[in-house]
C-alpha cells in the first residue's frame, strides 16, 4: 500500500467539482461541492450521536438505506439544523443535483456544515447547479475538498493505492473539520471513494469498525456536532472480485480505509480551530482496549492540558489529572508518562510520580508542532491512539465570533 | 435569613487566619491559612472523585473519620499530589498546625491547592506556623480566604444569618476556585463554619445532599481537580438544640448551606480563570431532576457556547446542539431557549427552531457581566441550575504558561 495524490478522484470512475454559489457571502471561498460516480456505488455511512441532527441526515440515511448511491452533495455556510422546512430543502438539494446529473435523487446522499438555526436558502443552489455539475471532473478533488470547509485553513485529503485480487484499487478521502469535534461516531464530514468491489453490508462492516478507533478518537473542542457524517462510496470499477465475507481481500480493504481515515484524523486535529500543534496521545499498557481508549480520549480533551502544550509547558500533572477522571479503572501509582517530538523524547513521570528532568528539553520538545504524549499504565497489553490540538487564543477568537 | 459579612469568622468561636510563608515565591500573596474552632465541631466533607487524588485527601478523610475536628490548614502554590512522600507531608502539616493550637493532631484537616507533581517543601510551612497561630483573629477569614486562592482573581465570601430554635445561627464560608474545576462533587475548596448544633451523621447528611445541586452544577473548564474539598465545620455555639433528625431546623439548616453554597458556586463561576461573565443556565420542563441536571450542566460546559458568549454571540444552535449531545432522553423538537441578563430577555428558539429576533438586543443583553441561558424542555415540571463562565483569551493565557 502506498499513499499517492488524488483524493475522491484518484480511484477509477469519480468526478469531483466545488463552485462558489452565493450560500457564503464572501467569494473567496466555494460553498457548495459534489462528488460523482460513474456507476453505482456500494454506500455505506456513520452519522452523529447528537440527538439534535441536522435535517440533511435523515434525507441521506433515507437514500442510502438501499446500500447504494452514486453522487453526494454538501453545502458549506449553513448547516441546514434547527429551521423551519430543513429536510424539504436537503431533498430539494438532492432532486436538483440529480437533475443536473440525470440520475435519480435516492442516489444522492446530501450534508450541509455551518451555522446551526438559519434557514438556507435553496435559491443559490439551485443557481449553482447548472456550474456545479458541468465542472465536474477527474481533478475536481480539491475544489470539492475547498467547498466543504467551514473555519478549517488547509485542504484535507488522503488518498492511497492497494492491491486486491491482483487488481489495482485506490481510495481517497476528503474531510472537513476544524470546530465542534468530538468522538462520538462520525464527528466531521468526511468523504471517502474507491473503485474496490464491496458489497453494501460489508461496507458498513468495515466503515462502523473503522470509526471507532480513527474518528471517534478526536476531539478538537468537546462539542459532538448535530450535522456530520462518514460516507463511503465503492463503485467497484477497479475489478477485483466483490468482497462479500471477512476474508483477507477484506483484511487489505480494512487496512486501506485505516491509513485513510487516520491520515484524516491527524490533518483534522491539527487543523482545529486555532490549532498550533497537533497532540497524539498513545496509550500503552492497559489491561483492555477500553481503557486505553478512554483514557486516550479524556488526555487529548482536557482543556487545562490543551493550554499547556499550547504554552510548551510540560505540565504533565495534567495528564495524570485527564486520567483519573476519565473513568477508566486505572491505578494511578503505575502510570508512567513521557512526551515525545521530532526534537527528542523526555519522562516526566513514573509510578504516578514527578521525575527530574530538563525543563530546557521539555521546552524544545513541547515547541515542535506535533507532540506525542506518551502513556504507559503497565497493567496489560492493550493500546489505543487519540488525537487532537492545543487550545489556543485563536480557539477563542474564532468562536467568540462566529456567527455575526 | 439574611446575608452579613463575616466568612468563616462569622459564626461564634471560629477565628482565622492566613499568611505568606514562602511557599510561593512572590510575596504579594498570602499562601497558608488556617482556620480554628474554639470548640470541637462536628465535621463533614465531601472529596473529588478524581482517581488522581491529592495527599492531604487521605488525610482529612482519616482525620475526620470520627465527624469531628477543630481546625482546617490550607496552602496553596503546591497541590502536594502525584509527588514522593505527599502524605507524610500532609500529615506533618497537621501535627505542626496541632502543636501550635494546643489540640490533637487528628482535629486538623488539612488541604493543598495549586502545581501537581512536584515535591511540597514543609521547611517554609514549619517556619510559618508560628505566625499563622498567633495571627488567628476573630476578623481573620479575608486573609485565610487569600490564602488559599490560586488564580483567582476575587475572595469568595458567602455568610449568612438564621434562627434555629430561637437563637440567631451564623454560617459563612470561603473558596478558591478558579481552573480545574468541573461538576463531579467537590470541585474546588470550600470551608464553611457555623455556630449551628447538628449532629456529625446529619450534617454529612446535609452537605451531601446539597453539593448535587451546588457545586456539582459548576464547571469552568471541564476538568475535575485532584484536590478539592467541601469542607463543613459545625461547633454548636450558637446553643441551638443539637439537629439530630430531618426535623425542621434541618430543613432551616439546609436551606441556610444552600444560601452560601450557590453563592460560592456563583462568586467561583464568575471568577472562572480568565472569565468575563458567569453564565447561569436555568433548566425548566423537564421530565425530571436528572435530565434538567444533565441538559443544564452540558450547556455551561461547552467550549463553543462559552467561546460565543464571550463575544456576546447569540449563538444559540450551541445550546441546541449541546443539549443534543448531553446524553439526555430529550425532544429537540420540543426545545424553547432565550438569553436573560439585567439589559433584559429574549427569545431565540421555539420548538427547536431559531425565530426571528433583534441581533442588536440580543448583543445588549449579552454585554452583560451575568448572562441566564434560559432553557425550557416543555415536557414536565423538573429543573436544575447549573453555572459556568465565558471562555477567553485570558483562559488561554492563564493556562498555557501556569508552572513554569
Amino acid at each position: 500500500m502506498k499513499f499517492i495524490k488524488g483524493g475522491v478522484c484518484a480511484a477509477k470512475g469519480f468526478k469531483a467539482s466545488g463552485v462558489h454559489c452565493g450560500i457564503r457571502k464572501s467569494r473567496t471561498k466555494r460553498d457548495l461541492s459534489l462528488i460523482f460516480s460513474e456507476k453505482e456505488a456500494s454506500c455505506a455511512a456513520v452519522y452523529t450521536t447528537n440527538l439534535v441532527k441536522g435535517a440533511p441526515i435523515a434525507v441521506t440515511a433515507d437514500h442510502i438505506s438501499d446500500g447504494h448511491a452514486r453522487a453526494v452533495i454538501c453545502n458549506s455556510g449553513n448547516a441546514n439544523t434547527c429551521n423551519a422546512g430543513g429536510e424539504e430543502i436537503a431533498r430539494e438539494m438532492c432532486e436538483l443535483a440529480a437533475a443536473g446529473l440525470g440520475i435519480s435523487p435516492e442516489d444522492v446522499a446530501v450534508a450541509s456544515t455551518g451555522v446551526i438555526g438559519q434557514p438556507l436558502d435553496i435559491a443559490p443552489i439551485k443557481a449553482g447547479i447548472p456550474e456545479l455539475c458541468g465542472a465536474l471532473s477527474y481533478d475536481g478533488s480539491d475544489d470539492a475538498a475547498e467547498g466543504i470547509m467551514t473555519t478549517d485553513t488547509k485542504l484535507k485529503e488522503v488518498t492511497v493505492e492497494f492491491e486486491l485480487d491482483g487488481k489495482t484499487c485506490r481510495m481517497g478521502g476528503i474531510a472537513k473539520g476544524s470546530g465542534m469535534i468530538h468522538p462520538n461516531l462520525a464527528t466531521m464530514l468526511v468523504f471517502i471513494t474507491t473503485d474496490a468491489a464491496i458489497c453494501p453490508d460489508m461496507l458498513k462492516k468495515a466503515l462502523s469498525g473503522d470509526v471507532k478507533k480513527t474518528f471517534n478518537m478526536v476531539s478538537i473542542d468537546g462539542d459532538t456536532s448535530t450535522n456530520d457524517m462518514v460516507i463511503v462510496l465503492a463503485n467497484g470499477m477497479a475489478g477485483n472480485t466483490e468482497i462479500t465475507s471477512e476474508n483477507e481481500d477484506f483484511a487489505v480493504f480494512m487496512k486501506a480505509l485505516n491509513s485513510v481515515n487516520v491520515g484524516l484524523c491527524r490533518k483534522i486535529a491539527a487543523d482545529g480551530e486555532g490549532a498550533t500543534k497537533l497532540l497524539e496521545c498513545r496509550v500503552s499498557g492497559a489491561s483492555d482496549e477500553a481503557t486505553a481508549a478512554t483514557v486516550a480520549k479524556s488526555v487529548v480533551c482536557s482543556s487545562l492540558l490543551k493550554a499547556a502544550m499550547f504554552g510548551a509547558d510540560a505540565n504533565w500533572g495534567r495528564v495524570l489529572c485527564a486520567i483519573g477522571y476519565s473513568g477508566a479503572d486505572v491505578d494511578p501509582l503505575k502510570i508512567d508518562v513521557s512526551f515525545r517530538s521530532k526534537a527528542g523524547e523526555i519522562g516526566v513521570c513514573r509510578g504516578g510520580t514527578g521525575i527530574e528532568f530538563s525543563e530546557d528539553e521539555a521546552k524544545k520538545i513541547l515547541s515542535c508542532d506535533e507532540i506525542e504524549i506518551l502513556v504507559c499504565l503497565n497493567s496489560g497489553g492493550a493500546g489505543s491512539l487519540a488525537w487532537g490540538c492545543d487550545l489556543t487564543y485563536d480557539y477563542v477568537k474564532i468562536n467568540g465570533d462566529y456567527r455575526t
